[in-house]
C-alpha cells in the first residue's frame, strides 16, 4: 500500500513538473548536437591515440589524454586511481593454413587475448571440429588428446538483439581452449563471434581458470568466412593438419589508471552517481565502439550539465574504468576503493555497448524505483527512446555493492555492433557523430532525473 | 458510438487470434534474417546493376534484373508498365572555385538534377550568400542581376528526426534555382543537404516550375566542408568572383518501366494492397539506401509470404516505381493506370527512407483505421519496433487516390541517412544486412496484419 501511494505522490509531483523536465531534456539534447565535444574526443582517443590494450603504450596515453581533457571542463575534481592490470601483447602477425597436402588453406586468425603462444615454429595437428562444450566433452579425451578443436557454432542469426546471439556462443572463445586443454587438446580454433560473413578474425579473452600455465593450450579465433572454408575442407580431408602459429606473450601485471572526474552534490555531496565506460581496447582496431565511445559519451554527460549550468544535488563522478577487457581490474579496484572509503553509490550507469542510435536502458534495479523509471518514459519519447526494461546493466559497474543502487546500461542499437566488435575495423569511421552525440544525451538526461528525484 | 463498439469487438476477435499473430511475426522475421534475399539482391542492383538514373542504361539493367528476380519467385504475374521519364545527363565532372586573384579555393561541386549548363567554358561572376528564399526576395533585382547566388543554410542539427531537418532547408535546392534567375542571376550554388562536415557535394532534384527553358539557370550543390570555405572566405574577399563550369543535357523523355510482380488474393483478389520502393537512383552513388534497399524490401514481402506458405486474402503487389527522384512519373503513371483499369488499391506501403534499421511506420490513415493499428503495437514490440504514428507515407504512393486506401511508409533510423542521400557514398557497403532484412520483416508483418484484418 505504501509503495501504491507513494507512486501516485510521485506521479502527482513529477507532472506538476514534467513541463520544466521535458525542456532540460530539450536542452540537454539540442546542446548534445550543437556544442558537445565527445566526438572529437572520440577522434583523438581514435585516431591519435589508438589502441589501448590495457598495459600498453596506448593505454597509458589514453589515461593521459583524457585526463587533460576532464581538467578542461572545469570539474570538482579530477584524479587518476591507481590499478594494476595484466599486459600481454600480441607478438608478431599470426599464421594458420589447413595443410591439404599440395595445397594449403589459408586462415585468417588472431591469438585470443590471455591465450599463450604456440611453440616457437607453431603446431600442427588433426582438427576435431565441434560446435559446443558438450559435444568436446562427448568426445572424451582418447579422441580429443593431441588435436586442435574447431570451435564452430556461429551466432544465432534468428535473434532480434544481437547481444543476446553473442551470450549465445562466446563460451567457446571464453571457456572453449581450458575445456579443450583439460581433455588434452593441443590448441583451440574459434569461429569468430560476428553475424556476418567477412574475413576479419575478432579477438576477446579466453579464460583458462586455475590450469596451471604449463597446462595451457595456444588458442585463436578465425574469421566467420575462413571458418566455413574450414568447416568445408574438413568434411572432405577429415584427416587433414591445420597448422598455427602466434607468438602472444602474457608479462605480468603493471600499474595503469582508472580516471575520474566528478561534479560535487549541491544537496548530497556524500551520494555518488556514477557514469562510466572502459579506456582500455583490444588492439586490433582502435576500440571506437569498445568502448571509446562509452568514454567520451560519459565524459559529455559531466560536460553537458557544465555547458547547460545544472548543477546536481548528488555527486556526478565519470569514471573510465580500465581492463574490462581481459580481468575488470579496474571495476574491481574502483569498488575496493569505494568499500575502504566508505563512499555511498546509490546510482551508476556503464555506456558498454557501442556508440550508435540509443535505443534505451536496462536496468538492475528494485521495483519501486522502476516504477518510477516508467513515469518518465514519456520524456524520452522525443528522441525515439522506448526501451526501459530489466536486465544486465554493465561488466565496470559489475562489481559495486553499494546498498539499494541502482544501476542501468545504456543500450544502443545492436544490428552492427558485432560486425565491429574486437576486430580490426572497430574504428572511428564506423562511429556516427549524431549518433553518439544523442546516446550521450540520453545518459545526461537519465542521470539529470535520477538526480532530480533521487533513488526510491 | 459505432467506432468505439467495432473497435471493441475487434480487439476481442484479435485477441484470441493475438498468439497466431505472434508466431506469424515471429516465423516472418526469422526467415527473413536465415532465408531472404534481399541483401544479395541488393549487392547485385548496386554492384552489378549500379546507378539507376531515369532514362539511363543502369535503369533499363535495373528494369531487366529485378524482372528476372521477381520472375524467380512463382509468383501469380510479373510485368512491366510503360512510362515515359524525362533522361538527364551529368556530362562531364562539374569544376568550381572561387577566383582569389592569385590564388583559387577549388570547390567540391555538382549539378543538381535537371539543371542546365553553364556556358561550355563556364561562368564567372560575383556571389551573394543567402540564408533562405526570403532573403534572396529581400536583396530584390536591383542586387542580385548579374550575380551567383550561394544558398547556405545549413540543415539544423537540433532536430532529433534528420527528414525534419531535411525538410527544412530542402526549398534552397528545389526553389533556389527558379528564384534566383526570376530575379536576374546568374547561377546558383546550393550547401549540400547533408548534416556532416564532408568533401561530398549531394545532388536532387532542382524545380525550375514553369520557367522558359533559355532563362533557367545553373545551379549546383557544393559539399558542407567547401560551403563553410567559401562562406568564410567571402567575407574577407566580398567582392570575389566565382567560377563554375557544368555541361549536363536534358534530352528530353524516353521510355521506362515500373517493374511489378504480385500474388493474387485469395479472397478479394480485385483489392490490392502495393508495396513498392523506387528503382531510379541518382547517380553519383549505386543508390544503394535511396532506394534500391526500398525495391529489395518490397520484392522481399513477396518471397517471405512464399517462403512461409502464407496465402493472402487480398492481391500484394510489389511496385518497383521509375523516376521518384526526378519527376515521379512511375507513380504518376501507375495512378493513372488504376484509374484506366478501375483497380481498387486498399493499402499501400513505401520504403524510402534508407535499408538502415526499422523503428516503426508513418500513416495516411483516418482514425478507425489507426485504431486497429494500435492494437497491433504489441506485437512489434520484439522487434524494437514502437513508432506508429501518423504522417507521410511516401512519394511513388502519392499519387494513388482510391476511395479509403490506407497509405504507409516505412520509417528507418535517420541518423546516417543524410550522410549518404544523393551521394557518391550511397553504396553497398553502407547498408547491413540484418538492418535491411528486419525492414523487409517488419514491413512484411504490417502487410500480413492489414490483409488478414482487413481494412475497416
Amino acid at each position: 500500500m505504501k509503495y501504491g501511494l507513494s507512486l501516485a505522490l510521485l506521479l502527482a509531483i513529477q507532472s506538476l513538473t514534467a513541463q520544466t523536465d521535458a525542456e532540460m531534456l530539450d536542452r540537454i539534447h539540442k546542446t548534445a548536437l550543437t556544442q558537445g565535444h565527445c566526438y572529437q574526443w572520440l577522434d583523438d582517443l581514435s585516431n591519435k591515440v589508438g589502441a589501448r590494450l590495457s598495459g600498453s603504450e596506448g593505454a597509458a596515453k589514453g589515461v593521459k589524454y583524457t585526463q587533460e581533457q576532464l581538467n578542461q571542463l572545469g570539474l570538482d575534481k579530477v584524479y587518476l586511481q591507481e590499478v594494476m592490470v595484466p599486459k600481454w601483447e600480441r607478438g608478431e602477425k599470426e599464421v594458420a593454413y589447413l595443410n591439404l597436402g599440395k595445397k594449403r588453406l589459408d586462415l585468417s586468425i588472431c591469438a585470443l587475448g590471455m591465450s599463450v603462444a604456440t611453440p616457437k615454429n607453431g603446431l600442427e595437428a588433426q582438427v576435431i571440429e565441434v560446435k559446443s562444450l558438450d559435444e568436446l566433452k562427448a568426445l572424451g579425451a582418447d579422441k580429443v588428446k593431441g588435436k586442435i578443436i574447431f570451435f564452430n557454432r556461429p551466432m544465432d542469426p534468428e535473434q532480434i538483439e544481437t547481444f543476446r546471439a553473442y551470450g549465445g556462443c562466446v563460451d567457446q572463445r571464453s571457456s572453449g581452449a581450458r575445456e579443450a586443454g583439460k581433455l588434452g587438446a593441443v590448441g583451440v580454433i574459434v569461429r569468430s563471434m560476428n553475424l556476418r560473413l567477412d574475413d576479419l578474425p575478432h579477438t576477446g579473452m579466453t579464460n583458462y581458470g586455475d590450469t596451471p600455465e604449463n597446462q595451457r593450450i595456444p588458442a585463436a579465433a578465425v574469421s566467420t568466412l575462413d571458418a566455413n572454408a574450414l568447416s568445408d575442407a574438413l568434411k572432405t580431408n577429415p584427416n587433414a593438419t591445420l597448422f598455427f602459429r602466434q607468438t602472444c606473450v602474457n608479462k605480468g601485471e603493471v600499474l595503469s589508471y582508472n580516471v575520474i572526474g566528478e561534479i560535487t552534490g549541491t544537496e548530497f555531496p556524500n551520494q555518488i552517481m556514477v557514469v562510466g565506460g572502459h579506456l582500455d581496447s583490444w588492439d586490433l582496431g582502435d576500440g571506437s565502439h569498445d568502448d571509446g565511445a562509452g568514454c567520451v559519451q560519459s565524459m559529455e554527460v559531466l560536460e553537458l550539465f557544465k555547458k547547460i549550468g545544472y548543477k546536481p544535488k548528488h555527486t556526478i563522478r565519470a569514471v573510465l574504468f580500465m581492463n574490462e577487457e581481459n580481468g575488470v581490474k579496474g571495476g574491481l579496484q574502483y569498488e575496493a576503493e569505494v568499500q575502504r572509503k566508505g563512499e555511498q553509490h546509490v546510482f551508476a550507469l556503464e555506456s558498454d555497448a557501442g556508440g550508435f542510435a540509443p535505443r534505451g536502458f536496462s536496468f538492475e534495479i528494485d521495483d519501486a524505483n522502476f516504477g518510477q523509471v516508467g513515469l518518465w518514459k514519456p520524456l524520452f519519447e522525443p528522441y525515439l527512446i522506448h526501451l526501459f526494461r530489466k536486465g544486465h546493466s554493465g561488466v565496470d559497474i559489475g562489481p559495486l555493492k553499494s546498498p539499494k543502487i541502482v544501476k542501468a546500461g545504456l543500450q544502443p542499437d545492436s544490428q552492427r555492433y558485432f560486425d565491429h566488435h574486437h576486430a580490426a575495423n572497430d574504428t572511428f569511421d564506423a562511429v556516427n557523430k549524431r549518433e553518439l552525440e544523442l546516446g550521450a544525451a540520453a545518459m545526461t538526461s537519465l542521470i539529470y532525473l535520477f538526480d532530480k528525484y533521487g533513488i526510491l
